[in-house]
């Protein structure tokens, strides 16, 4: 409560009404990719518009999935989990999906990220597309790759639905029946159902 | 085109600017969902709140879950289908449940207020949880009572979890290959990992 107001801001951060390079590099990635999509976006062109190199993206963020995983604050990191998850026996990788995300939403900060951002994926019309591709292209197709036989896409999207509808019935419509469900339940079931897709 | 205004609004309806017995119960039973949630809504009290008679509610829309489909503009009824999809053999029930709902959104109309109802009952804080409890009392409950063994509540709302998770995916997000695959396809898959809750 003593602290003042520069001792707050720490070394190194700028002024109030300055906005950092952190700032403006999110600011300009949310542009860029309201304009160019998910696919269409590139670092360097974010890195023009925020007026920073290119390397100081990488510096505050990583690649272009962190980015935009910092500007939508998802609260887990599905493509990040995903090579351990899909590195394993495939009769358990609908089981160890459930309970991956379950239990990356168990702190409440978490989940209220989760839900504000399942809230705006389906309610913005600009966000929703921009979500629909970083999940084909940062989970979906990687789930695919790891699968054989017929309809990959198809197959390994209907996962992610299966997920996607539990996430919005456990967290958004809270459903007494599965929101109240203890982790290991539902990962048995969920995980079950989700193996008839995975298995082809 | 030459047809006067009278004439469109038609024998026995209200001039311009008096809204008819019609749009007052809408708005009314608007009104009394949003303030006494689904099960605390009465047709009675929007009767009263409407300024009509009870009958003039069931001579106009029927039943309070009649009244709360047109009230989101619900394009299907689960409700009234499913004692018909519920009553045949299990090993059939999950592909029925798939099939009834992907068709009757094939309709671009249908599917357009299925895309509206989905945003607004995520979006919107107050109708998400007047969704929920339509779901809840009109559908879940009764794909439980034709269920048998453990936790049929919780496998009842997961059925729901995936088939709304695969609406979302196929018709807002409109993942390529969910979005493009035919009916039949998705049928089979959806209708096999449901049976997986539906047997227990």
């Amino acid at each position: 409560m003593s602290t003042g107001a520069a001792a707050r801001r720490g070394r190194g951060r700028p002024r109030a009404g300055e906005p950092s390079g952190r700032e403006r590099i999110l600011a300009a990635a949310s542009e860029e990719f309201a304009e160019q999509g998910y696919d269409g976006a590139t670092t360097r062109a974010i890195a023009a518009r925020a007026g920073v190199d290119a390397a100081a993206i990488h510096h505050h963020f990583g690649t272009k999935s962190d980015l935009f995983s910092a500007v939508i604050d998802i609260p887990l990191r599905p493509d990040r989990a995903l090579p351990d998850i899909l590195d394993g026996p495939l009769e358990e990788i609908g089981e160890r999906i459930v309970r991956y995300v379950l239990t990356s939403l168990e702190s409440p900060g978490a989940r209220r990220r989760a839900i504000t951002m399942m809230r705006t994926g389906l309610g913005n019309r600009t966000m929703t597309p921009l979500m629909a591709k970083f999940f084909e292209r940062e989970v979906i197709s990687k789930v695919a790759a790891r699968l054989s036989g017929d309809d990959v896409e198809l197959r390994a999207t209907l996962v992610g639905s299966q997920v996607g509808g539990m996430l919005m019935v456990r967290y958004v419509l809270r459903v007494k029946a599965l929101a109240d469900a203890p982790i290991d339940d539902v990962a048995r079931r969920v995980g079950a159902a989700i193996q008839t897709y995975l298995v082809g």
